[in-house]
């Protein structure tokens, strides 16, 4: 099974940190890659193309023109498409997820800014929200993956980096070729 | 047993949208209040207010002057401290969140920005990771807060809000005295 986010809505500027969060959240809980939509600032894509090459991967990182390409062609390719927002069936004290992971397909996560266009939950096979509440794309995608793959994602190995962190009660242990840094 | 978040390092400006998902977060996910530290914008902390206002609390949210003061305080108290850190023991694979929770104590949720003083991981009483690897301070409380509610967080009734939402595979459906928003 395949896992992508796809961020859509992305304000050059205003959305450059969360953004980033979003696609270092993605590889951090074990999705295969990002695609964001539009007018991306190549320092962002930078930025985590580094910590694919610090950290290790595989991690791909991709821009597309338009979300109504990306979701057609998932769909067209047999895959799944999972919205996330808080107007959706929530994630807890429903069976959603259980329905997501029977289809035993390919996974596109959708997640917007502030507005996401109407058609996006016409688009997508599932509304997903991770709580009715207002929050953070930031933190739906992260429990929503927590959830999708059972906790284990916290312990997958990357591969091909450069350090590497040895879990410590107390202080910073890293392995790794830290005098590269 | 009574949560609280404090959001250490925050940057004006910079940081104003990543704290405020911070916070944002602690509501959604269960916790009682939050805590800034530092020079924190007025417009941030009315934002929040207003999501408390419209969607409900009871969710406290306060500014103090140093994070030694509030984490030696929380400690008289008797109340546990635990930084969110990538560098911590992984809350996946390790026993770190039943330890925490047989302490069955008021819990004190540290999370930094991009720099933490080196002191805090010598002030907490436990250092967690959510994943060691680079990611996101709000996705981190976020997985931290899901797990220490077991998800049920994500059911919570709000009181005193002005609106709701009706979960819905398709669309928005809210209830509520819509017509003042």
């Amino acid at each position: 099974m395949q896992v992508f986010v796809l961020r859509i809505g992305h304000r050059p500027g205003r959305d450059r940190r969360v953004s980033t969060h979003v696609g270092l959240v993605a590889r951090a809980f074990g999705a295969d890659g990002i695609i964001y939509v539009g007018n991306v600032e190549k320092s962002l894509l930078e930025s985590l193309r580094k910590v694919v090459e610090t950290w290790g991967g595989p991690f791909s990182i991709e821009v597309a023109p338009s979300y109504k390409q990306v979701i057609t062609y998932w769909k067209e390719r047999g895959g799944v498409v999972v919205h996330l927002t808080m107007y959706g069936e929530n994630i807890e004290g429903s069976d959603v997820l259980e329905r997501i992971k029977a289809y035993g397909r390919d996974i596109l996560i959708v997640v917007g800014a502030e507005k996401v266009p109407a058609d996006v939950y016409e688009l997508a096979d599932f509304n997903v929200a991770v709580g009715n509440q207002p929050h953070s794309e930031v933190a739906a995608l992260a429990v929503f993956l927590d959830r999708l793959y059972g906790g284990k994602e916290l312990l997958k190995k990357f591969k091909g980096g450069r350090l590497a962190i040895i879990p410590s009660p107390r202080g910073k242990k890293l392995i790794g070729a830290v005098d590269h840094e």
